[in-house]
C-alpha cells in the first residue's frame, strides 16, 4: 500500500503559472479570434546572442566527432565555466570550487531543500516567488513566516520579525515587485544572520538587470556574507537560456551547520548523488557568452528588456496607476484596484487580451496587484501598449 | 542555528564513483608514468550519431534566430518528443501524456523520492545501483530491504522475501550484474505488486542493449503493469547523451496511491514546481535520433558496445574467471577472488593500470566481484585486453 507524500496536501492544487495558462487556454477556446499578448511569465523573447549560439554550436559539433566527444561532465560543472563565472561576477569574492553549475535556479532551489531537513524555520518575503514555499512544503517544512514587503516598508522586511528564523529567502532584484535591496539593507541582513547564526538564501537570478552602480549585484559584496549566505543565480534571463537550462549556486566553504559541518560537503554529496551535471552543450554556450564580446551582447539584450519595462511603465502611469520596479528589474508591480487579483487578471484578459500575472499568486500582500513582465519583442510590447492605451478597464 | 539534514548521517561518505576517482587520482599522482585505462564508470565513448548531432545543431541555430527562438519549454517535455518516444519504445502500451521528459534517469530517481514520503518500505536488489538507496536515504527513508541477487538465484530476487515492501526497485538489464529479467519473471513481479498494492520502480536505462527478442524491454509489456509500475529510462547510453542529458520517466495514469489519488497528478505538480524541463536543445537531439535513420545509427552504436563486451568477456574467461552479463547489457560482472572488492580494485589498478568498479560499491553481495564496463573506443578496449592477457594478477 503506497502512501502519498503527505506534504503534497499542504500545496495549492497547481503551481502558479500552469494555473495562469489553464485559465488562458479556457478563455482562448471560447474566444479563438482574440490575439492574446502575454506579459505574464518571465520568459525571454529575444534570440540568443551570437556568442552564446556559437558556443552551443561548437560544442554540439564537437560531440559528433571522435576527438571532441566527451561523456559525463563533472556534477559540479566544467571548471573553465566556474572560473569564468567567478571572474565575471565575483572577482575576489568567491572561489570557483564554491560554484555548483546546474540546469537552473528553480531546480537549485528545489535541491537546496534537502540540505536542511524538515525542522528549519523559514521566512520568505510576501509577496514572493512561489517556488521557495512550494519546494519547502514538499520536503515537509511547516514553519514558514511570511514577511510583508510592501510600498509602506520599501519592500524590505522588518528585521525585528526575524527572531526565530533559520533560513531567510531573499530575491533581489525582486520577483515579483522589481524592488532591489540596497547595500546598507543587505549589510543589516548579513549582520542579523551572523548574530542569529541563520542562513540567507539569496536569489540573484535577475542581478544582471541592475543599472544603478550603488546597488549590490551579489550578496558576497557584503563582508562576512560568505559565512551566512547561499546565492542562486541563472543564465536564463542574462542570455535567454530559459529553454537551454543553465544556472549556478554558490555554497561558500566557510558556511557551516550549527554542528560545524561544512554545508559545501553535504551539497557536494548531494549533487553527485541526485544530479549528473548541466548539459555540456549549455555549459559551452554559457562560457562563450561570458567572453568580452559575449558580455557586450548580453549588456545590449538586458538594456533592450529594460527599455521595454520603461515603455510599459510610462503607459501604465498614463492610466494613473501606481507602478513599482522595472528600472533595475524586468518586472513591474502594478497596484490596480482593491479587487481580487484573479478578477483583475480575468478582466484584463477579457478587455485587452493581455495576460498579466495575478499578484495574489505571489502571496497575500500581492492582492490587488498585477505583475507585468517586460520580456517580449518590441512589436509585441508596442501592441500591448496600444491595448493598454485604448482598452484599459476604466472602472478600476 | 541551521541544522544539517540528519539523514545525511546515514549516507556513506561519498558516492561510489567520486570515491573510485579519488583513489585513481591518488594512484596516478604517485605513478604519473602509467597510462590508466578505465573500464569503470558506464560512460559512453563513441561520438554522437549524425542524426543526433544534426538535431542538436539545428535547434541551437534556431535559438539564435528571431523566427526560431523559444524560451521555456513544457516542464513535462516537448510533445513531439513524447509522441516519438511512445511510438518507438511503447507502441500501444502507454500514452505520450504519461511520459515526463527529463535531464536523465539518475535525476529522475532522485525526484521520485519526494513522491512517496518517508514511510514507504523499500526493497532493492543486492547488488544494486547505489542511487536508489542513497536518494531514498536523503529523504529519510529508513526501511530498506536488500534482496540478494546472485548466480545461485539467477540474479532474481526471492519473491517470498517481499512481504512488507511498498516500493521495489528493479534494474533490467541490470547495473551492475548485466543480468536481464525474463518475461515470466516480470509477470510474477507484476502479479506480486498487484496483490500487495505495491509499486515497482523499473529502471530500463539499458534496455536498448537487449538483443534476445524474448526478453522484455519495458515493464509495460506485461498486462497490468500500468497499475503498479513506474519506468525510468534514458538517452544516455542509447545515443551517447551522458553529457547532453536527456531521459524520461513514465507515470501511468492508472497508477494510484492507496487513497486513490493519481500518482500522475502529484508528479505533474512536482515537476512544474521543482523542474523547468530538459534543455530544448537536448530534446531536439533526442527527437532527431529517433528518426528511421537515427534508429539505425543507434542500433549500430549499441552493437559496437556489445562487441566490446564480448571481447572483454572472452579475454576474462581465458583467465579462468567466471563472467556474468555482457550479452544483453553493457556490464560484465566478474567473480574474481574471495578478497575484498576494494583490494581487487587496487591490485588490478597497480598490476594492469585498468580501472574497474569494486563490486562492494553496489552492495554486500558484490563482495569479491568487479564490474567491467564495455564503453570505450575499440583501440582502448584492445589495449585493455592486452593488459588483461599479459598482466592479470595470477595470485587471485
Amino acid at each position: 500500500m503506497v502512501k502519498r507524500n503527505p506534504h503534497f496536501l499542504n500545496l495549492s492544487e497547481s503551481y502558479l503559472f500552469p494555473e495562469v495558462m489553464r485559465r488562458v487556454r479556457h478563455y482562448q477556446q471560447n474566444h479563438p479570434e482574440v490575439e492574446l499578448l502575454s506579459l505574464s511569465i518571465g520568459d525571454t523573447s529575444e534570440p540568443l546572442t551570437r556568442s552564446a549560439t556559437l558556443g552551443l554550436l561548437n560544442q554540439a559539433e564537437k560531440l559528433g566527432t571522435r576527438e571532441g566527444y566527451k561523456g559525463y561532465g563533472l556534477e559540479q560543472g566544467e571548471f573553465l565555466l566556474r572560473e569564468k563565472i567567478t571572474e565575471v561576477f565575483y572577482p575576489n569574492l568567491i572561489d570557483p570550487d564554491e560554484i555548483f553549475v546546474s540546469d537552473g535556479a528553480k531546480c537549485d532551489i528545489g535541491r537546496l531543500q534537502l540540505l536542511f531537513g524538515q525542522t528549519a524555520a523559514l521566512a520568505v518575503q510576501n509577496p514572493t516567488y512561489p517556488v521557495y514555499v512550494d519546494t519547502s512544503t514538499v520536503v515537509g517544512n511547516r514553519s514558514i513566516s511570511y514577511l510583508p514587503c510592501t510600498p509602506e516598508n520599501g519592500f524590505f522586511p522588518d528585521l525585528s520579525k526575524l527572531a526565530d528564523v533559520d533560513l531567510l529567502y531573499l530575491c533581489s532584484p525582486n520577483n515579483p515587485t522589481g524592488s532591489v535591496i540596497t547595500k546598507p539593507q543587505l549589510q543589516d541582513l548579513v549582520s542579523w544572520a551572523q548574530s542569529k547564526k541563520a542562513f540567507i538564501i539569496f536569489d540573484a537570478a535577475y542581478s544582471g538587470f541592475i543599472q544603478d552602480p550603488t546597488l549590490p549585484r551579489t550578496i558576497y559584496e557584503i563582508p562576512g556574507a560568505d559565512e551566512v549566505a547561499i546565492e542562486v543565480s541563472s543564465f536564463s534571463k542574462l542570455i535567454g537560456f530559459t529553454g537551454v537550462r543553465l544556472g549556478w549556486t554558490i555554497i561558500p566553504k566557510k558556511l557551516r551547520f550549527e554542528n560545524g559541518h561544512p554545508v559545501h560537503k553535504d551539497y557536494t554529496r548531494f549533487v553527485t548523488t541526485f544530479f549528473n551535471g548541466a548539459s555540456v552543450i549549455a555549459q559551452a554556450g554559457g562560457l562563450a557568452a561570458l567572453s568580452l564580446e559575449g558580455l557586450e551582447e548580453m549588456r545590449q539584450m538586458l538594456a533592450f528588456y529594460l527599455e521595454n519595462a520603461s515603455l510599459i511603465r510610462q503607459e501604465l502611469q498614463r492610466q494613473n496607476l501606481t507602478v513599482y520596479g522595472g528600472d533595475n528589474a524586468p518586472y513591474l508591480w502594478v497596484k490596480c484596484a482593491s479587487k481580487p487579483s484573479w478578477d483583475l487578471f480575468q478582466t484584463l484578459l477579457e478587455k485587452t487580451g493581455i495576460i498579466a500575472t495575478p499578484g495574489i499568486g505571489f502571496g497575500s500582500q500581492g492582492e490587488g496587484y498585477l505583475r507585468f513582465s517586460s520580456f517580449g519583442s518590441r512589436p509585441h510590447i508596442l501592441k500591448a501598449l496600444e491595448r493598454i492605451r485604448t482598452a484599459w478597464p476604466q472602472d478600476w
